[in-house]
Formats: C-alpha cells, sequence, structure tokens
C-alpha cells in the first residue's frame, strides 16, 4: 500500500490535527480512539511512515508492542477491565480504516459488548477524563 | 495470571501435542489454529511462559511480533485474501480460551465474513494444505 502522507495520523504526528494524548516516545504516540469500541479505547501508532504490519520496520513494530504493553497495563491498572483486546487491522477488508498502521488498546467488561468500530464519535470531555487516569497510572 | 504449565499451547511447545506448524524459531512456533475464523488463521507463540500481554517479556514480545509479520506476509502471498486481522485476546472477557499468549493472524475476505471463534473444529487435511502454501511461501 502506498503510504499517504496526509492520512489523518500522519496529520496528528505533525500536530496538524489534535488527538488527546496518552503518552508519546521518540518511536511512538498513543492518543484515545476518538470513535471508541469501548471505554478506555486507546491507539497505539509509530512515528515511521507505513500503513501496514506488510510494511512496517521490525524496530518500529518492536517499539509500538512495548508500548501497547506498558499502556495496556497503565489502562488495566485505571480502569479494572475484565480483559484487554489487542487488534491491529490491515486493509479495508479487515476494518482498517486509517491508512497508517495503528494498534487498538479496547478494555473489554464481561457486561458489555464492544461497540461497533469507527461509528459513534465520543464526547471529548470523557474522553479526556479516561486519559486522564490512564496517564496517571502510568506515572505521567 | 498464574501461568498454568498444562495449557494446551504449553503441552504443543513440549511436543506432548500435536499441531499443523508453520514455522518456528528459537523464541516462537506458528501453526494453524485447528478452529479457524477464516481460511488460513495461523496462531503464534513465543516459547516463553506467559498467559497474557501484561506478563510477557518486551524480548518475547518482540520476537513473536517480528514472527507474526513474516508469517502474516507468507499467509498474503499464499492465499491473497483481501486484509488481514491481527488480534490477541487477554482474559476470558476479551476471548482468551488458552492461557498462553497468542497471536491470531486471520486473513479477510470481502466477502467472507469472519467465523464464530474457537467454535468449529476444521478438517486436518484442509489445515495442511493450507500450511503447505503458507511454508511454501515461507521459502521452507
Amino acid at each position: 500500500m502506498n503510504y499517504d502522507p496526509n492520512n489523518i495520523f500522519a496529520r496528528i504526528l505533525r500536530s496538524e490535527l489534535p488527538c488527546i494524548k496518552v503518552s508519546e516516545t521518540a518511536h511512538t504516540l498513543a492518543f484515545m480512539d476518538v470513535m471508541p469500541q469501548s471505554d478506555g479505547h486507546v491507539l497505539v501508532i509509530p512515528r515511521e511512515a507505513a500503513s501496514t504490519i506488510h510494511d512496517v520496520s521490525d524496530a518500529a513494530l518492536a517499539e509500538c508492542m512495548r508500548e501497547v504493553k506498558r499502556v495496556a497495563a497503565a489502562v488495566r491498572d485505571a480502569l479494572q477491565p475484565d480483559g484487554m483486546l489487542i487488534a491491529q487491522f490491515n486493509g479495508e477488508a479487515a476494518g482498517q480504516t486509517v491508512p497508517h498502521i495503528h494498534f487498538h488498546i479496547i478494555p473489554r467488561w464481561h457486561d458489555a459488548p464492544l461497540k461497533q468500530h469507527a461509528r459513534v464519535r465520543a464526547d471529548d470531555a470523557t474522553l479526556e477524563a479516561q486519559a486522564e487516569r490512564i496517564r496517571g497510572a502510568l506515572g505521567h
């Protein structure tokens, strides 16, 4: 897949668009999904320009997963879900909606079915309150 | 989560149970999911004893993802799906059925909805034929 440098995550990485930030490292950015499938739904992306798992470098992939693990632990500590889904979609047929590789961290609760992917915009104040709790658990 | 050394993936790693192998490295094993959600559904697991993403070491996680990327490319080349879902479930509430961390590589086609997770046992000959094509694409 040719990389589109004007996709929304590329623009967030360049600070041309806002995001509700959870954490950032030299190689990654983590922020709240604005159309969450559950409370506490966070995305982790590499700064590297890559569309899918087929394009990303091994090094950027390893950095992403290190950060996915670290943020997932903070989401667990902050929100106490019953489980945690990690998902990464490649191609429209798999549900990919933004052509910059991203990892979904989706907390699960026994009594709460997953909401549909990329459908309903959440309230910014709610997302910011969740991000604040997750950042607190990260020690930021 | 305390690690159960008698879970079925631990037993597969010790060769106490069979699997339809796709590839193995010093740190990982990849094999066909016997209750696949689509054709070509492969699992990648670390040899490290870890139940979830919260327990696995950064090193084992990086080795797994390097292998997920390599096997996903082979699945793509062998089966030509329209997309590819990478998923990893932590805890029963998230759909985890075996308490050894595992990564799902699930090819997606536009016209084929996902089958339910861990429900219907596939035919061994069909799985072996798919594994053979994927191994071929890996250059094994």
